[in-house]
C-alpha cells in the first residue's frame, strides 16, 4: 500500500531519524530502488558519494540525502543526518520481510516420532527431523533440509532449502541458515598412522547463539571435542568455512569466503572481511577488524585493524605496500651504489694514504 | 558409433577446421581421450608443450597435432592449425552433451498449482516448485531443486540437482545451474544499531542472462534494492560468490572460488581467475583480465591485466616480485652503505677542511 | 558405560601406547573433553603448550599429559609419550562413531530399476539412485543425495545428506562424502568463439579411491577427458575445489578452501593448508607441504615446504618477508644516500682533480 513522502517522513521521525521535506510530500512511493533501477512511485538513496552522478539522471520520485546535499532541479529530496539508516528503516516500512508459505506440518515431511517440535511450526515436504530433537516455537522449514539426532532448536529457526544440521547441534532463538548451508559436519580430525590417516570419532558439536544469521553454502565443523561456537548476534555471508573448536564471539561481522582454522578464538563485534584466513589456536580480540584476504597468523589484540599476509597493523601494512610499490623506481637509483662507494673508498685511501681496509671494514 | 579418421578430418573441414591426416585414414575412432589415458580406437591431443613427453608413450590410434609437430614413428597424427578447438569439435562429435531422463512431470515433483510451466518439461520427483513461477518450454530439473515464488525463467533451464533459486529471480533461456548452486540468498545486508545488527529486507532481485552457465556450490546474493546481474553468456566455476548489488558484463569467465563484494560492476568479456577478490562499489572494465588470488581494490580499466594484493598492472607487478625476490641478497650488499658512506664523509671533511654537516647535510 | 583410569591406561598399552597414571586409577571416566569444557567424569589432554594454562583450571578428572608434564595438586593425570595420539585411542574408545539409522532400502527413496545395491544398504527417504548404478555392500545414504547414471561405488559407501554424485563417477571402498559435497560436474571446459564461449561436453569422469573422505559443499569437477582423481586415503575439508583432469596422490591432506586448477598433478602424502590455490598444469612432488594461502605457480619438488604468493620455498619467503618488513625503518637511513654519494663524488673529484664522468660511470 503506497504512502505520501510526507508520511513516510512522519515514520522516520517516530522512529528517531527526524528528516527534512526538500520538494512534493504529496508524493506517492510504493517501493524503494537503487538510483539507477528505481522508476515514478520509488524512493532511493545517496549514502556513498560515488553513485553521486546518478543523482541527476534517475528517475526516482524522491532519493534520501544527507542534510547539505545539494538537489537537481525538480527532484524531491528527503533531508536526513543518516541516509543510510533512513533507507534501511523505509525499506522495511515499503517491504517488509519475507513471507513464508504456512503449511504447518506438511504431510510430505519425514519427522521422527520421538522428535518433539513447537507450535505454529511450517515445515515443508522433503524435509527430515532426526530422532529426540527438540524444536522450539514457530519454526520455518523448507523443502530438502536434514535435521540430524538429537539437536536442541531453540523459537522461530528458519532454514531455507536444503541447508543440513548435523546431530547434537544447539541452536537459539530466531536462528536462519541459507540454503545450503551445513552445520557440524566432521572436521579434519585424524591421527597420523605412517603415511595414513586414522579417523577420530569427532565427539563434539556445534552451538549456535540467539538471533544468529547464516548465508548460503557454509560449512561449520563440529569440535571433536567440545564444541564450535557462533555467538549470539553474530551475522555470516556466502561460503565461510569455521574449523572444528573455533569459538566465535557475540555480533561479529563475517564476510563471503572467509575461512577460520580449528581452535580459534575470536571475540565480540570483530569484522573479518571477504576471504580472510586465520590459521587455528590463536586469538582475535574483541573488535577487531580483518580486512579482506588477510591472513591472520598471531594474535590480533583488540581494536586493532590489520591487513595483508601475514597480517600485520594496517599502517605498517600500507606503509610496506608504499616502499614496495617504489622498490622498482629506486632500484635504478641505488643499485651502482655499491660500486661508487667502493671507488670512493679507493680514491680517499689513496688521498689519506691509509688502507682501503680501514674504510672497508 | 564409430567414424574413420578420415570421416573425422572430412567433419572439421566442414566445420572450417581443414586438417591433414599423417598416417592412416581408415583408423577407426569411437571416443577422444587425453594422451595418458587414452586406448586403442580413442583420439588424443596435443595442444599445450608440457604433455609432448607422452606423445611417444601414448596409446592412442589417433593424436590431434599442430601443423609443424614432429610425430613418432607409427603414430598417426591429424595435423590442425588449431589443435585445440579441432579436438573440442570432435568431442562434441563423439561424445556429444549429456542426456537427461525424459520423466516429464514427475508425479514426486511438488509443483504450486500457480506455477505455469511450458511444453517439454523433465522435473523428476523431489524437485519444489513454489507459486507463482513462470518456467518456459524444455525445462530438466534434477530431484532435490528448489524454485521458490514468482521466479521467471526462460526455455531450456537445466538445473541439475539440488539448486536452488530464492523468490523473485529471473532467468534467461539455456541457463544451466550445475549441482548445490544457490540463486537469489540474501546478503550481508544489516543496519548497525550499537554493536547490534538489524536486518534489512533484501528487496531486491537476482536476474541471469540467456546462455549463462553457473558451477557447483556458488551463491549469489540477491540485491538489497534493484538487481544483482548475470550477464548473457557469462560462465562461471564452483564455489564462487557474488555480493548484493554486483552486476557482472556479458561472456565473463570467473574461475573457482573467486569472490565479489557487492555493487561491484563488471564489464564484457572479463576474466577473473581462480580466488580472485574484488572488494565492494568497484568497476572492471571490459576485456580485463584479473589473475588467480588478485585482491581488487580499485578501478581495473578496460583491457588491463592485473595481479597481486592490492591487484597492480601485471608488470608493475612482476617488477616488485622480482625486486622482493632479490632483497635478500642484496642486502649483504648494501646493509653498511650508511657507515660507509659516513666514514667516507669524516674522512672527506678532513681533507678539505669541510665540517661534516655539510657533507651530511 | 564408563571405565576407571586404570581400565584406560590398560587398554592404551594395549594399543602399543603405555602409559602412567599419576594420582587415582581408580576414577570412572564416561567422555572427553577440552580442558576448558570437561566435567567430572571427563577425560581431557593436553598437547599443545598454549593451552598449559587451563590445566590448573579444568574440571576434568583426568588428563592426559606428556612424561616430564608437571601436575597441579589434586589433578590426576595419565602420563604418555604421545599424548595426542593416546587421546584420539580415548576419543575412539569412549565416544565411537556417529551411529546411523538402520532402515534399510526406505521406501521413499527412488532408486531406478536398473541399479544394484549390494547387502546391507541403508539408503533413507528421498534419496535418488540413478540408471546402471553399482553399489557395493554396506552402503549408508542420507536423504537428499543423488547418485547419477552409470556411478561405479565399491563397499561401505557413506554420504551424508545432499550430497550429488554425477554421472560415471568411480568410487572406492569406504568413501564418506560430507553434506552437499559435489562429484563430478562439469568444469569451465569452453571453446572460445569471438567473444562467446561454446561448451565442450565434459566426457571424462571423477574417480575416488578407497578411504576417501571429503568435508561439505566441495566441488570436483570431472574431467574433460580422462580422469580427475582423488588418491586412496586422502582426506579433504570443505568448501575445496577440484579442476577438471586434476590427479591427487594417496594419503594428502587438503584443508578448507584449498583450491586446485585443473590437469594439475599431486604427488603421495601431500598437504594443501587452507585457502591454498594451485595453477593448472602443474605438478606437486611427495611429501610437499603449501602453507596456508599460498598460491602455486610453478612445481614445487618432493618433500619442499613452500609459502606465499608465488609460492617460494619456505626459507626464503620467510626472508622475503622479514627484510619488506625491516624496509620502512631502513628507508629514513638510506634515502638520502644517492646524495651524499654524489656530493663526496664532487668532493673527491675536486681533490683528486679527476672529473665526476669518471667517478658516476
Amino acid at each position: 500500500m503506497p504512502e505520501t513522502l510526507a508520511e513516510l517522513s512522519r515514520f522516520l521521525e517516530s522512529q528517531g531519524l527526524p528528516c527534512l521535506i526538500d520538494g512534493d510530500g504529496k508524493i506517492e512511493i510504493h517501493a524503494a530502488n537503487t538510483l539507477e533501477d528505481a522508476g515514478p512511485g520509488e524512493i532511493s538513496f545517496l549514502a556513498n558519494r560515488r553513485y553521486i552522478k546518478h543523482l541527476t539522471s534517475t528517475k526516482a520520485s524522491a532519493v534520501v540525502v544527507s542534510q547539505d546535499q545539494s538537489r537537481p532541479d525538480g527532484l524531491t529530496v528527503l533531508r536526513c543526518a543518516e541516509p543510510y539508516a533512513a533507507i534501511a528503516m523505509l525499506i522495511v516500512r515499503l517491504h517488509g520481510y519475507r513471507e513464508h508459505p504456512q503449511v504447518g506440518i506438511h504431510p510430505g515431511a519425514v519427522i521422527h516420532p520421538s522428535a518433539k517440535i513447537g507450535d505454529g511450526a511450517n515445515i515443508q515436504h522433503g524435509a527430515t527431523i532426526a530422532g529426540d530433537v527438540v524444536i522450539g516455537r514457530g519454526a520455518t522449514i523448507y523443502p530438502g533440509c536434514y535435521i540430524g539426532p538429537r539437536c536442541r532448536i531453540g523459537d522461530d529457526l528458519l532454514l531455507m532449502p536444503n541447508v543440513v544440521v548435523y546431530d547434537d547441534s544447539v541452536l537459539g532463538d530466531r536462528v536462519t541458515l541459507h540454503a545450503g548451508t551445513v552445520i557440524g559436519n566432521d572436521g579434519l580430525g585424524y591421527a597420523p598412522v605412517g603415511e595414513k590417516w586414522h579417523k577420530i570419532p569427532q565427539a563434539g558439536h556445534v552451538e549456535i547463539g540467539d538471533d544468529v544469521e547464516i548465508g548460503s553454502n557454509c560449512s561449520i565443523d563440529r569440535a571433536t571435542l567440545g564444541k564450535t561456537v557462533i555467538g549470539a548476534g553474530t551475522k555470516m555471508s556466502n561460503l565461510i568455512a569455521i574449523g572444528h573448536g573455533t569459538k566465535i564471539g557475540e555480533n561479529c561481522m563475517l564476510v563471503a569466503q572467509a575461512g577460520l582454522a580449528g581452535s580459534v578464538t575470536v571475540g565480540k563485534h570483530v569484522t573479518l572481511a571477504g576471504q580472510v584466513g586465520v590459521v587455528g589456536h590463536i586469538t582475535i580480540g574483541d573488535n577487531a577488524t580483518v580486512a579482506a584476504k588477510a591472513g591472520v597468523a598471531s594474535d590480533v589484540p583488540p581494536g586493532q585493524v590489520v591487513l595483508g599476509q601475514p597480517a600485520l597493523p594496517i599502517r605498517q601494512k600500507r606503509r610496506e605496500i608504499a616502499i614496495l610499490g617504489k622498490l622498482p623506481g629506486l632500484w635504478d637509483q641505488f643499485k651502482k651504489l655499491p660500486d661508487r662507494v667502493k671507488r670512493l673508498e679507493r680514491h680517499v685511501a689513496e688521498l689519506t694514504g691509509r688502507g682501503e681496509e680501514d674504510a672497508d671494514a
